[in-house]
């Protein structure tokens, strides 16, 4: 499955691609203009036995399905409109199962200002696993959409909370950054910022340019309670924000650590990302 | 698979329900504000093996879900803005088929305004049938966006295009009616509208209500080629557009022809919505 490829084949819409105010493949979310006003978008699926097991609690599936998505919409800076979800279920699928995946999304869609507002069921095979998507809708950042690509020379890198374990219990609990992420662009000015869900080593390089690179200092990474620096850089499943600027940030979001973990340099011709 | 007992989980969100610029469950799209503009949202799931067969060309397949997702644009009188494409695929798909799919897709998406501009791809198992997901997000029209169960005492009852028999080619190739529907909303005042996808019988008793009931004339139904007028009445997949007015609206809507086709009626207690 090369997902990139794929998805290049998704986008690449001509009508998109020359309005500076669209914001199209490769970041968190996509962001269109609506009237005057703009809007980001994103969707995001959760397949039971990958993302979840079949043992998985059916209220933290739906709760980790509407937060893998507001997720991303942390890392654009914006604030959740509403959402839709989807359920691909096979037909022996339980009643009182999938009530309980939508009662666990359906609470925190509210909760987090996003409420589910549409959706569509659909029946697949006894043999498929279930396949839940949810799509987000949000408000853009008064201030612009913080992109990924566009860290500047000399910028600092922070991460927001902890890294690493997150199998353990993180992932089906974790608050999406969104208030952090609201805290932090009115305290600075942020460059770039991802949300980290693939491990910080492979998002951290969505970070770099052709010429600039990420210089990460392992020793400083903030480690989450079982973790070890290996499973911080790779783990995944954190939905921490990775951001990068040049002023000083607040140290403390609300409930949430900051830490300075490295630099943006320079990228030579033939060195990594990261 | 009761999916409309499913879909009442989904929603329900306190937050929506007493807004009068909110429309919730129920209707053809979500219609939610954002900022002062009212958005429209939907979202519609295509199972391969179900609304189509393996052996439908790919191209196919990613138009017909965009149409599908489309269509309901048309229902609410709405403009396409963008739109969202996932896919769910088991591990052993051919690249070069499912990229087949996205270019189908995003041909139309574009061609009808609503260009992709975000998605997700996500890997299930050998044994899985193929799942694509189109978000549609589009602009309300500048009247009120046209809702399913508003039909008045007395409105007479019309239809696009021709009925039954989709599935001899129909549903691979129908553009959605959203042109149409924007003509014939400047022309006249329309009180209810639905796109007909499961079958003209079932989706005109949404438009009826606990008052109300319609009358469809059988020998009035403009049948497709092939269509016996049973299959007009059941067969689905037409994605015409069924509206009540108490206006006459043109008969022709571009290259459409319009048919009157019932009354909306006094419903007495028992008596059937349609």
């Amino acid at each position: 499955m090369k997902e990139f490829e794929l998805l290049k084949h998704i986008y690449a819409s001509k009508q998109t691609q020359n309005d500076p105010r669209h914001i199209g493949p490769g970041d968190d979310m996509a962001q269109v203009l609506f009237e005057t006003q703009r809007l980001l978008l994103g969707v995001d699926q959760l397949v039971v036995g990958k993302h979840v097991t079949a043992q998985t609690p059916p209220e933290l599936i739906g709760r980790k399905a509407v937060a893998r998505s507001f997720s991303d919409i942390a890392a654009m800076g914006g604030a959740p409109v509403a959402s839709l979800m989807t359920a691909a279920l096979p037909p022996n699928t339980d009643d009182a199962w999938s009530h309980a995946v939508f009662n666990g999304a359906r609470e925190v869609a509210e909760q987090w200002g996003g409420p589910i507002v549409g959706g569509d069921i659909a029946a697949t095979e006894d043999a498929a696993p279930a396949v839940f998507t949810v799509t987000a809708i949000a408000c853009a950042p008064r201030c612009d959409s913080i992109r990924r690509n566009t860290a500047v020379l000399d910028d600092n890198l922070y991460i927001t909370g902890t890294l690493g374990n997150s199998l353990a219990q993180h992932h089906l609990s974790f608050v999406p950054r969104i208030r952090e992420a609201q805290v932090l662009l009115q305290a600075v000015q942020i460059h770039a910022m991802i949300d980290v869900s693939d491990g910080l080593g492979q998002d951290a390089s969505h970070l770099a340019t052709a010429e600039l690179q990420l210089v990460i200092d392992p020793s400083l990474l903030p480690l989450r309670e079982g973790a070890s620096i290996d499973g911080a850089m790779s783990d995944g499943e954190d939905y921490e924000l990775l951001f990068c600027c040049d002023e000083t940030p607040p140290m403390q979001l609300l409930d949430c650590p900051v830490t300075k973990i490295g630099r943006v340099q320079r990228r030579l011709s033939g060195e990594p990302a990261v």
